[in-house]
């Protein structure tokens, strides 16, 4: 298994296929494993990186508590090592706000950033749902834990639709996840607590792409229009009929959204 | 206290002005202290009844768990022993969930119905929300409560702009609160669990006005415009820029699309 | 038939019932005659004021160009006449543009605001439209009239459901209109190519309703977001599924939102 | 210039670039020339096909009146000529109508399908358009014909943005167009009159993109929806802040879902 030590921590990463490096910045609970289906479509034309951040999956997990500012400096050390040059950079939700920062503060690294489903600021309802799934953390029980937070994931539709896929999820959850698992959750969930960029981002100049989500109520549309407004390369669409986790209820549009994104950022159309 | 002895538990209630009646139930975590700033203008020309269901403000604990249909007669009964004979049944919620069982059963008693930010059916995500809330409430603690259901009650603009309120509502809940409290709200909750009505509301013929909310993920839109299409005699309105608590959020709004509903439902105006 | 002599042309008025005053601006292609439904429900419990613009419906023909500021004088006159100190202004569309410059001269005159499905500022689109209605008017056809004009006002849907009463309307538009109908139209429309006074519409303080369509194509929901922001005192709903006539396509909803308005506008309901 | 001859009259296309093919069906008022700006970014990968059909751009004009599906033949025949067995076949407006026409006749010959801001049925609206459109077409003056026409093309912010855009090219309009383009478009509109096709899309089982725009209310989101609801294997996207005419509004977020689409339409992304 393919991991690099930087700072002293494991780093576990995966690559497939050859071309521009896409590099996938996972969600707060999910892991490398959660892109085994979309492998193939975005490896055909594109070297793809998955990564797990500290404390997600295969990572080691870290000792105390640290900020969302050390994942960047982890991803540009893993650059280096991996000799990426230049990456398209594509963030989902916790992921999305490391990429910001990342965008922030190496952006001569990048092709293009991919915000999907992310916010700039931890406001005082994130901040509240952080503390009711720490709480629900607390108590190492998968079922309790499960029901604290799916619904702020998934949209009503999906959820009525797929309920015995997600219920064998929260089975497999409870089964699998271990007390550090959860200690790990909680460090992530404190990292993103102080969260306020959303005056430094007019600074990424880089071709951006928002996706966003009509029934995303946590992080909804409108905050993802404030991002917009401010990065003023950036396009923005919207997946209809879909929750927080686009890749998970719309696999298809977030897929597409994010090749012709990839196939198109450079391109000049002058219509008008 | 204007309290009424029915089926051996006292059910508080409270009156104010003259008119056709207006009964307003209660969305699950409120109580007929909920109302206090709304009681001049909606008493102004209509007979205002507040109304504690079982378990809520001052109405007596439940001993043992009871159904929405067990309000429902408790309601019929209060109606008999104040000699309404035909109301205005408003449910906000969980009381709209009431007062659609209350529409099926007894529509002779009512002149016309508001169903406000509610719904027909309790689906997964809306059990998987209500298990959560009974996880919280087990804990007693006020803020822990707090933090596991605020979030689905506010949109996020409130919240944020409203902090300070609703940091000092929490700090008064934190104080106030007795465990019998936590305990009757179980009760609710499991109440609500088994609600499914759907395909039975199309047999609803009296006026029903159904308020929605732009930015109410827990009872969303488009499930209130499945109820708008199954009871015919139905005009649905939507208070833009609003959370799932539409009479907090926007109490004008809330007020004047109910003041207008009640002076028009009954009259004729042919266009087309 | 009750006309007043006003700067040497006759208005026609109607007046039915008492209270509080209710006076309805007509839309650009309306008249007294277009409300006869609403009568009933309009004048309950309100003293209703119809009145017909010049060059519209009974009131005189206009020899000259004139401005949307002449109409203001001549309702300010009427109101004088009339006895009629202070009234809720009620436009719709064209009606509201007139509704909007009434209120920026003679607020003290007014109780408050309700502006449906208007429009502070005719932009280049709405010019355009302006023309091409032009255009339209001089065939002096009623057919090519109507089908150049009827798009902009009904959403698809009422067009659909209700394409019989369309084509039994433009029949009757074909028989009766005249060449000094279509002329006077055609000055109506010039009156309003400069409207633009979106840059003092926040000298507005008289409580102000905004009413809005989901599906007006014509003057959409943003437009009146601005009006909204600029107006402070002012609330805003949508009506779901109508289109720009919003009174022809939701008269109960448009009913409603006129009495709840009025019933409210001056109670308070301090909740946060 | 590359003509083909079919059916007697000169067919005019235009070929760019290698790999599968890609073919563009314009809007009505459209010809190859409107795509100029979108040769390099969607020939990169592909076979690019531009064609006019009869009464466009540089092809024929009709001696007769015609009808859509003579379009589906013509276009089957140039594709036999120019030896493309399978197409991804990209429908404008019109050009969608067209292209819905062709899959339910010849599906063997599609990858793909796309439908870009069009409808399954001329309904009375549409109608109702079409012959406001014509009366236009038939003054022979280009000023006339764009103030009838664009209103119905372009979104209000975009037209206050890019008004200089439009009356340069409403100049260009007049200057250019000759009694016969107009002869032509009205041929067009008519042969769009008798579309109904909505209970026959369901056999369409080709993977299928449907592009739909936020603000265009000649051919609205709800009315692709039905389609999406018909097409079985098909994805909706909604471009924001968008008109009918999404390639000019958004012509970035028009060409990355389509070569999005074009990458992944026949991957397999299992995730629930």
């Amino acid at each position: 298994m393919p991991k690099v030590l930087i700072k002293g921590k494991n780093i576990y990463y995966e690559i497939y296929g050859e071309g521009e490096p896409l590099v996938l910045l996972n969600g707060i609970m999910m892991s490398t494993g959660s892109w085994t289906s979309f492998i193939d479509v975005l490896s055909s034309n594109n070297k793809l990186v998955l990564v797990d951040f500290i404390d997600q999956g295969q990572s080691d997990k870290a000792e105390e508590q640290y900020t969302q500012d050390s994942h960047v400096e982890t991803l540009r050390e893993l650059f280096n090592i991996l000799e990426l040059e230049k990456v398209h950079l594509i963030g989902i939700s916790y992921g999305g706000e490391v990429a910001q920062r990342y965008a922030l503060k190496y952006e001569e690294g990048l092709h293009s950033l991919v915000l999907a489903n992310t916010t700039s600021y931890t406001n005082h309802m994130l901040k509240d749902i952080g503390e009711s799934w720490i709480a629900a953390a607390k108590t190492y029980d998968g079922s309790t834990f499960f029901k604290a937070t799916m619904p702020y994931i998934y949209s009503p539709e999906f959820y009525e639709e797929n309920i015995d896929w997600l219920k064998n999820r929260e089975k497999a959850f409870s089964a699998s996840l271990k007390p550090d698992w959860y200690e790990g959750f909680i460090r992530l969930v404190r990292s993103a607590e102080d969260l306020n960029i959303t005056e430094e981002i007019h600074n990424i100049k880089v071709p951006t792409l928002i996706m966003s989500s009509e029934y995303d109520a946590t992080t909804p549309l409108r905050y993802q229009e404030e991002i917009q407004k401010r990065i003023r390369n950036s396009k923005l669409i919207l997946i209809q009929g879909c929750g927080h986790a686009s890749m998970y209820e719309k696999p298809y549009e977030f897929v597409s959204a994010i090749l012709g994104f990839v196939k198109s950022y450079n391109k000049e159309i002058k219509v008008v």
